[in-house]
Order: structure tokens, then sequence, then C-alpha cells
């Protein structure tokens, strides 16, 4: 049934299989949480017909049918003789986590407010943002998102960062620094790591009230509170100092949430806060360091999170731009290292001449 | 800059493109309604940093960077010494009459309700139409959805059939049928058609209420009213008779719109309204029959459509689906045609024993 239709050169295929996005991203994730996929993977090479798929899966023979031919469109399942068979990408779609995690984070946190992406451009302010509430930013907001939202974002951030801290843990402890400071410390992933890394390191975390309240949660519950510190900051207040005399300022994932200008002026603040000899950490995902088009992909579709209901004002960068960014805040880049396979560790210290 | 990507097997590719499709689908939006592409379409093959993008399309640079390498992700432009180019696919994206449409029917019409896909699917009703009203189906809103949205609606239906309707009419008028029931009227377009086409036709236009006021309209401004008649109708209500006495009943990307019972009863409905020796004529775009896989991803894109936004319950169908429903209703199909690309034409009458 298939034997009919032609080939036409692949950028029209693109450009429609574009316009069409929307509803076949929902198919995807519709037949994935359905168990359509499911039923279909289980039977193998055999395959089914959408009779079997919607008794297996338990879903009307038109739910069936629509989420199959939906995403045969998408190649996630392929048809012959009346049987449909799970594709790699089906499968890819179905295990892979990283594809799960991504998907996750577009459909609970992105789907909804991303309508809202010119308008975000056009006032510089996070219009999709709306979908949730009404803060100035996502980070304001990230406690009170309803849970699936915020499992999928604490997924996706997480996931990331997981490969790549145990590596720069190596790096950042090699100096043996006694004090750290972890600016915008999420749920205090990377300062419990350091917690139960060093028994002699003391950490803070500074952030906005309501994450400081997770990781103190988190710190108790892994018995390493005694030597955290948290920090309550508006971190967009560059009157307002950081804590000084640090050894070190880690900054992970947390510069690309700003615009260039405050890039500038955080990288100032976390200057401030250094003891003598000491050193900013700075790990990013920079999307001309990918090791691939899929890596390099993801990276800059981040970017529209970003612009539409993170902040409206940052994005993922190219390295160039904050290689450029650093000495603008006075600083030199002493190392500049790969950290696993998506992230590049940047260590920052004072210029030579007034060290 | 690129030089340290690697290919990457193509599934992988495809479903990280397919989790982060609908922000690259809001991108590729917003670069085509904010001048981004055509500023770098202007430019030829020199191409234009992003700086000179932000200026020549008056957007701020923070806008025209994050457009352009969400832009870069799905190959709409292309990137090389730091010029961005348009690619093959951008020019289609910004200039091709189909991809527009298409683009924009989901964007205005389905983008913010196809995330209750799912719930549509489990419910069998158009949980999405939420977005707009609380009709049963879109169709009694059509003409209270917001103009925009009106205006893709009805861009995308006449766009099918523009290009079908003028060989189909040479087919139906081959009989010189003097009373013409046109079933599910739309904006009037067939009917006009045959009005305009032949000075001595009579024709009927079944719609429901809101629809024909606009049909009315529609014959006035063209000066072809004395010859049209208008018979407003729930097309649901199969209690309720089609008027009858009619040579020929038209039904064009009309049972489409319904689930599979409902379209038996809608054929014995219009079976019914048929003179002796009469004829009912469907024209439909199957999904088997497009003539390469881009038409028959977009006939399948459109399906779910009606699953989350038009009734829950209808859907784009397979050629085989209709040949059996057909006999189901009590008719034979005296002919089975290929009606320009897209469209197939189904002429059924009576079968032999009874006629």
């Amino acid at each position: 049934m298939v034997a009919r239709r032609n080939p036409v050169p692949k950028p029209y295929h693109q450009v429609h299989a574009l316009a069409f996005a929307p509803l076949f991203f929902q198919a995807a994730m519709a037949a994935r949480n359905m168990g359509v996929l499911t039923a279909v993977h289980a039977s193998k090479a055999e395959g089914l017909t959408p009779a079997e798929v919607a008794e297996r899966a338990n879903v009307s023979r038109y739910a069936a049918r629509v989420l199959l031919e939906g995403c045969l469109a998408i190649e996630l399942v392929a048809l012959e003789s009346g049987r449909y068979r799970l594709t790699d990408a089906g499968r890819l779609w179905l295990f892979d986590r990283m594809t799960k995690v991504n998907a996750n984070f577009v459909q609970d946190i992105c789907y909804r407010g991303a309508v809202h992406l010119e308008e975000s451009l056009r006032s510089g302010k996070p219009a999709g943002l709306q979908v949730f509430g009404n803060w100035p930013t996502i980070y304001e907001g990230l406690t009170e998102l309803p849970p699936q939202a915020q499992e999928s974002w604490f997924a996706f951030d997480h996931y990331y960062s997981d490969g790549a801290f145990p590596i720069a843990l190596e790096r950042v402890f090699a100096g043996r620094p006694r004090r750290l400071l972890d600016v915008g410390g999420n749920t205090g992933k990377w300062a419990l790591l350091c917690l139960g890394h060093d028994p002699d390191v003391e950490v803070t975390v500074l952030d906005h009230a309501g994450q400081l309240d997770r990781v103190k949660q988190n710190a108790v519950s892994s018995g390493l509170s005694s030597r955290l510190r948290t920090h309550a900051i508006d971190l967009l207040d560059h009157g307002r100092a950081f804590p000084t005399g640090f050894d070190v300022v880690w900054m992970s994932q947390f510069l690309d949430c700003f615009g260039e200008e405050d890039i500038v002026k955080l990288i100032e603040r976390a200057k401030a806060a250094l003891a003598p000899g000491g050193r900013i950490y700075i790990m990013e995902a920079f999307w001309d360091r990918q090791p691939n088009d899929v890596g390099a992909l993801c990276v800059q579709g981040l970017s529209l999170y970003f612009t539409c209901m993170a902040n409206g004002t940052s994005r993922m960068y190219h390295s160039q731009d904050f290689l450029e960014l650093i000495p603008a805040a006075g600083l030199r880049v002493e190392a500049d290292e790969e950290i696993g396979p998506s992230h590049t560790l940047l260590t920052c210290v004072l210029p030579r001449a007034s060290s």
C-alpha cells in the first residue's frame, strides 16, 4: 500500500514535517504514554494490526489508528502488510533516557508557553511563563510549579550535570579548597557531592530563598548539613555583594540563565567573593563544543526555553561569547577543558598583573 | 566552528529533533513572521552576521541570535564563517504556499489545543477545542473563532480543494444534473463554482445555520443567489432527513469529519436524497493515495487535528476504509478516479439489482 509513493526532495519533507511538528510531537507523546508503542514493541518482528494494538494497549480502535498513523508519518513505526512494527527511532523514543528527559521537559515545561515565543522576543520577557504564574523569571516560581513540571525540570537539569559532576569534582578538589561558594546551587546536588567528597570542605549555597529550603532538607537527609551554609540573595540585584573569602566560586549551568550584561556583573560579584589565590570555575554546555549535531541541536533548542519560559534574555552560548565576557569582567581564563561529552569547564583567575 | 561535530546515526537525530519539535516550530514561525528569514534571504549567497540580521529585521541582537541558532538546528539556515545563509528548506519555509498554509493552520488552529490530544483520545471528544470555546465540535464554532484562526482554517480548507474542484466539476457536470445538493457546503465555494459553470443548475447547500449566512452573502456578492437554496440541519442528527429529489449529492472533504458509524448514516441519508438515476460524489484525500511521502505525512498530520480540535472521532482515512463503508450504506462504487495530485473522487450509485 505504499508502492504508489515516490520520494520527493528532502527539503519538502523537512518543511512539511516542521509545519505539522506540534501535532506529531503530541502524537508521539500520547503513543508513548498510552502504551501504544509498548504494545507494538512487545510484538517484536511479527508486528500488530491496529485492532490488536487497541486491544493490548486498552485504547479505542480509533485512538490506536490515529496514533499509529501519526507515528507512521514520523517513522517511529513502520507498516507492512497491514501490521505495524517499531523502528529504531521508535525504540529510542520509548527507551532512550536522554530522549525521554528532553521530551518530558519540552512537554511539561515548554509546550504551552512556547506559543508566546515571538512576544517574548519582542518584549525581552519570558511571556510563556504566564501559563504557570506571574513571576519575573521561572527561578522564583520553580518550587511552585505543578509537581509533574517540577519533576521534568529537575530531571532535565540533573541529567545533563550528572555525568559531568564527578569529573569536575576531581579538577576542583585538586587544589584542596577549604571554602567553596556554589552560586545558583539548585537542589544542592553539587554541594552535597562536595561535602561527601572532602570531609574538611565547607560549602555555601547561594540561591533564591525558595530553593534554599530544599537544599537544607536534602543536606539534612544526607547527614551533611553541619558544613553547609546557605545564603539567600536576589541574583539580579548587582548592588548586593556575594559573601566573601572563598577558595572556589562554582557556577555550573548557571550563567547561561542570564543575558550578557548580567553575566559580566555576576562574574564581577563572584570575583569579589574570592579569597587571595582563589579560582572561579564556570561549567557550561556550549553549542559549538558539542560532540555531534544532536548535542548541538539539543543545546540550541534549550535556548528557546530560556527565551519563552525562563527569563526572556538568556540563551545557551557559543564558547567564544564566554571567552570574551570573562576578560570583560576582569578575569583571565587559566584553563579551558572538556568535561564529559557535553560540558566545558573554564577555570578563571585574577590577571597576572594584579595577582 | 562545526569541524568538531561528528555525524550520529539518523534515528538519534530524528528523536531529539522530535523532542524539541514544538520549540523549533515556534522558532521557525517567529523567524518567518519577524522578518529574520527574509533578511537572510535578501543577503543571497553573501550571508549575514547575527548583528546584521538584527539591524535589517529591526529586532534585538538577542532575538536574531536565538532565532538564527534555532533555525540552524533545523537547517532552515546554514552557518559558515560567522555568516548565515538560507537553505533550500528555508526558502520553502518562507515562500512555498502549501508549507505556509499548513504551518499557519497548525499554529492558529491546532497548537494550543494539541496538548489535549491524549485527553481527546481517551474521551472521544475534541478536548483541545476548549481553547476556543465550548462547542461539541469545531463546526458549530467556526464563524466565532478569532479572525486569524478563521482565516487559517479556510485558507487550509480551500488550498486543498482549489486544485481539485475544476477537474471534479467537469466530471460531475458531464451528466448535466439539474438539481445538486452540496452537503457541508462551507463558504459556498463549490456551490458558486457550479452555479457559474451551468446557468440551469440549481444548488442547495446543507450545513450548520452559522455557515449558511456566509454562503448566502457570498452568493449575493457573486450575483448567483437566484439559483441557490440553503437548508440548515444538524448533520449529526440522523433522524432528520436531507431534502430530496437531487440528481447529484456532492460531499467533498466532508465525510472525513465524522467517525465510521456516522459516515454510514450520512451516506444513507444522502442516498435517500437522490432522484431516480442520481449519483453521490464523494471527494476525499486518502492517505494511501497521496503521490508521495510528503502528501501522506500531511494527511496523517491532519487526522490529529480532527482528534483534538474538530470532533474527537474522525480522521483522514485509508481508501480501503471508504470502499468498505459505501457498500455498508447500500451503495455501489461506480467509478474510483484520481482528481489532481491529492484527491480521489468516488462516484456512488444504487446497486444494479434495485436501480
